[in-house]
């Protein structure tokens, strides 16, 4: 039963059409996926689907992902059928070509209906989890008459078979994310080949073992698809998996249900007889009148309810506060709340790890940002990311604000992401710094996109000692300043600790990385300011006393050695100048003229980082002495280690020695 | 039934004993593990394992892997107990401290009879994976009587919650690789509590629904476990799950069973109590004396099977390349093959894409080195990776060489290490280089490891085209660079794509990246030579015609804009070097003189690589000019990517004559 009285088949081939046409014309593209979802994504936004072409971020609207992002052009012949202004028809034709609207993976930061921007097999469906959670918590704090809807995702054997997958379906599974519906185009075939040259999971089973209601149909059944649907929306206890057994390629002749049929272009004699056995237009880039007029039919359906929605929200107590948080604005009061916090944290003077300082910079935050919601995956009392505010976060108390991820670095970051791009909350979590290789596919993802999430690495450096060189960060906070997009704070005591937050809050469209000790670091800055420091990236933590001869570059535990390495310059008549550089890429935003000023010119420089010096000649020159690591660490207790690894204020003096 | 007097308790006692004093003598480690799984790991070892402590490299051995190396003090204790010379008391006694034997994780390039580095979890598992590939495979070729034995995993909660988990089990499952065998440490208890705060999965019908024969038995039940793991062996079609249900921190009175058991070292009275109820010997780092005999006599079970085994080999006329691909030794005939392949290709001046030239040497290589075995993450057609040497890898020919990996990046690389690990063969195998991400847990155990893998990344920049910014990497390449442990080659043509390749082949004791473009490349090298200029990491491929004014350093596709350059400013009057930089840290390491002598000293110089700038500040100093990525790419076509961000010869003459 479709929405209108043409069938839903006639609508569905509507996307084969566009799909066929822009992939010819742009002469690349996958087209094995717009062909065999067609049918099932056809009934779910015509007959299930809650969104409003013309209010593309409508708050309530329900959320859809495509997981299996090559297949981008279901999506965009999706937005253009239901009339999204982001997508013309000259916008179809124009797939894949510079500065469309249509690039080759969907990208929200692009396309408005987009909800997030995929291609990276299974992020999508992480990053839905995320979106789901977002939803449950926002519906716990604002109610149903706010917050009430569906996420859905279309993914794909390849979402499925890689890890990420079984990450985010069990944390989705455990937390009983109801409102969460995943449609798995069945289709049996990858690139290499039929699934079974490499797979042989049942995946409905796989499913069932987590606690998802699990449901198979034949995904060209418009009737059974939409009984599927109903049945998953019935069920709120659980999510659910729609196992749609399509053929991937649907109507081409020769190409349907093989490898061959994923990508794209096919053959011109192909795509003849694909539009033939379909009956598709036979002039490009048209669709029917009477289809299209459905397709726009059933793109309004939910108007009046989005109507509904504004006149609720616009009568709600709850309205201002919900506007805000929405649109990603910090709430009043934080900036007075971190200064009383950092002139607390001068005044007292104590050695802590960054790890606690960034403990209680969160307990001052998390108060007075009530959308905060914390996490970590299994490391909570190592990575400090729960504070007094928040408890636990699940299906016993959804406005809870605090994740148990579980050992699940890599869901974690993509559910961050989809909070962030879900609204209303500012996702932040921990584990160790060594393990965001775990979770860089999902870093990264958030870093293109922009979505404003906080990622809390502990245990920074060899500082974490006896665990040794598996768990001890030698490249990470490079490899993570090579990395557009993101910015890595990696702060020096704890009144930096809080100015790296408070830059990390700032930034509405960026992710951030905070790298911090596990070990005790001595306080740095000796006076309160309201100015935040870390802002500027770098800057002058206590200046040469006589004349400026060497300057010396440090970052987070290293910083303490530079200021003791200073004071032993010094007693031999030396000069040095201490620079703390919390952050590389917002020091080289700045001025050529502040650079210049804080470098100190042509001044010789130290470097002093406990990791590799790879990027470090762009601060202390190719000719610039390093105090830092050469490769891997070791286990032993981290006193030992620095030792043994030579980076102590003695080895920055002689450094420094070097250098003059 | 034990294999001794002695019962299993008592025995599993000495793990105990030993793992609670070294723990407490080092005041950090985790000992719930240790006590947990001491039982069902005595059981392992004295009744199943094959293994010579004499004869720790003995290559039928079988493979034993602690997935969850935080229980270390699990694997050395029983290292010492079946009398290992790698692990003594004094060993043990050393625990965690710098320089010893028994660092925090287990690490197989540190302490004898470990076969892989454990510790960020879920990669022991995905490893052994490997381990039992490679053993189905050198099964096939060399038959029962040279290779024939078991792969085992202890793995726990947290190895299971990893993403990499899933993809291992799976591709185990899909293979049916029945000498797999896994002990499931089923505590129920993670970091963060139990594991009922994240996780819901019944992890038996999970791995059942991948293929596996599961099987769930009380851990502390010497009978019931060695049942199970009898029935494990017998089924030789499946690998095996054995759930050992467990209680963390067995023996202690109030921890056991708690989030709390985990980590160590408990407090003096609760281990005072562990000791008293389980009757442990009173004076510390101590084994009583018929145990220690029981436990010595366990570890010399196999001596005459090894002994016969040797025997066999001796008899055998495979024994030579037995012995040579065990030792990782490259056959006869490889450096011809390739230096008659390099003068065929400097002869045909061809224009393509280095992935295909990579193509072109594996077509050669495979052919002369028998024990090379290729594969791909489902982009087969896309890495170049298969050539006609090497056939499908399953069990329908577990002589093939060429593994199907599924969309399964982070396991392919993780498997690969296991591979090498278990030594006799070679393993390579593609993903596109954006994908690297996905891998990076396992590349980096890879390097800290010194595992001879071979990853092939395809599609190394803007240069893919309409995939867009989420297949495009920008930062890998010096992501990967900034990694220690590891080469990464970005070859320019063909010939150095094979002089890459060579080079990679010749490291046996490190990994190496290959990046290689998806579009065509104009030859650069114009006349063959025997020696493998890739050997140096940077070399002069043109040289300035008249004064050297300018010097142009690039890498892999970029090389080709450089030599236009040259072309363009030598018709301007300026005399321009072009330093093609295959393998930046291979530069590094040679000679101060040479690398002088290549950059030209103080001649300003021009970098240009298709991707961030981070990291080549060390190639052309903080004020050289350089042609690349400043951010995220964008999905058009290769060609009009190159122009929208300027990467262009034009750029590069623009970069120079700024330079000037």
């Amino acid at each position: 039963m479709t929405s209108s009285a043409v069938a839903n088949r006639d609508m569905a081939n509507a996307i084969r059409a566009l799909s066929t046409d822009a992939i010819e014309k742009a002469g690349i593209g996958h087209l094995g996926l717009p062909l065999g979802m067609a049918d099932a994504a056809t009934v779910l936004f015509t007959q299930f689907l809650k969104f409003d072409p013309t209010a593309p971020k409508w708050a309530d609207r329900d959320r859809f992902v495509l997981s299996a992002g090559h297949g981008s052009m279901l999506i965009y012949s999706l937005l253009h059928l239901t009339g999204y202004a982001s997508v013309s028809m000259d916008d179809i034709k124009q797939f894949r070509q510079l500065g469309s609207n249509t690039p080759g993976h969907p990208e929200n930061f692009v396309t408005e209906g987009v909800e997030t921007t995929t291609g990276p097999l299974g992020q999508g469906i992480a990053t839905a989890v995320g979106m789901a959670i977002a939803e449950r918590n926002m519906n716990a704090r604002y109610g149903d008459d706010l917050v009430d809807h569906y996420t859905y995702v279309i993914a794909g054997d390849g979402c499925l078979m890689e890890g990420i997958s079984q990450e985010a379906l069990t944390l989705a599974g455990h937390l009983g994310l109801g409102k969460l519906i995943v449609l798995f185009d069945d289709n049996a075939v990858t690139i290499d080949g039929g699934t079974d040259v490499a797979d042989s999971t049942k995946q409905t089973a796989r499913f069932a073992a987590s606690g998802w209601q699990v449901d198979a149909v034949d995904g060209h059944d418009p009737e059974a698809v939409a009984e599927a649907i109903s049945r998953a929306k019935a069920n709120t206890d659980k999510p659910s998996l729609i196992a749609c057994k399509t053929t991937i390629g649907f109507g081409a002749p020769t190409f349907a249900g093989q490898g061959k049929a994923h990508g794209g272009p096919y053959p011109a004699d192909e795509t003849a007889a694909l539009r033939e056995n379909l009956g598709l237009p036979k002039e490009r880039f048209t669709v029917v009148p009477e289809v299209l007029d459905a397709w726009r039919a059933a793109g309004s359906r939910s108007v009046d309810e989005r109507k509904a929605w504004e006149a609720r929200l616009n009568a709600s107590d709850k309205a201002s506060e919900f506007t805000r948080a929405m649109a990603g604005k910090l709430p009043e009061g934080v900036e007075a709340a971190a200064n009383a916090h950092k002139k607390d944290v001068v005044e007292g003077q104590a050695t802590k790890a960054t790890r606690q300082w960034s403990g209680a910079a969160l307990e001052v935050l998390t108060g007075v940002i009530p959308e905060m919601i914390g996490g970590s995956a299994d490391l909570t009392g190592s990575n400090n990311t729960k504070t007094s505010h928040t408890t636990a976060l699940n299906n016993s108390d959804w406005a809870g604000r605090y994740m148990h991820y579980g050992v699940r670095e890599h869901a974690m970051a993509a559910a961050m992401n989809g909070m962030a791009q879900h609204g209303g909350v500012i996702p932040y979590s921990g584990t160790f710094l060594a393990f965001a290789d775990y979770s860089r596919g999902a870093i990264r993802l958030g870093a293109l996109m922009g979505a404003r999430v906080i990622h809390v690495m502990t245990h920074d450096s060899i500082g974490l000692g006896e665990d040794g060189p598996t768990h001890q960060p030698v490249e990470h906070v490079a490899s993570l300043r090579a990395m557009p997009g993101i910015k890595v704070y990696r702060p020096c005591d704890g009144v930096e600790t809080m100015e790296a937050w408070q830059m990390a809050l700032s930034y509405e469209d960026s992710p951030s990385v905070i790298a911090l000790t596990r070990q005790g670091v001595v306080p740095a800055r000796k006076s309160h300011t309201d100015e935040n420091l870390v802002a500027k990236g770098g800057y002058i933590l206590s200046e040469a006393s006589g004349e400026l001869q060497v300057v010396i570059v440090a970052t987070g535990s290293e910083v303490g050695l530079a200021l003791e390495a200073q004071e032993k310059l010094a007693a031999q008549g030396i000069g040095a100048r201490v620079v703390s550089m919390p952050c590389m890429e917002l020091f080289f935003e700045q001025s050529d003229a502040y650079q210049e000023e804080v470098l100190g010119g042509n001044v010789p420089k130290v470097g002093a980082e406990a990791g590799v010096r790879f990027g470090w000649d762009a601060v202390i020159g190719s000719d610039g002495e390093f105090v830092g690591m050469n490769g891997f660490g070791a286990s032993a207790p981290a006193k030992d280690l620095f030792n043994h690894f030579n980076i102590t204020s003695d080895a920055i003096v002689d450094a420094a020695l070097k250098q003059i």
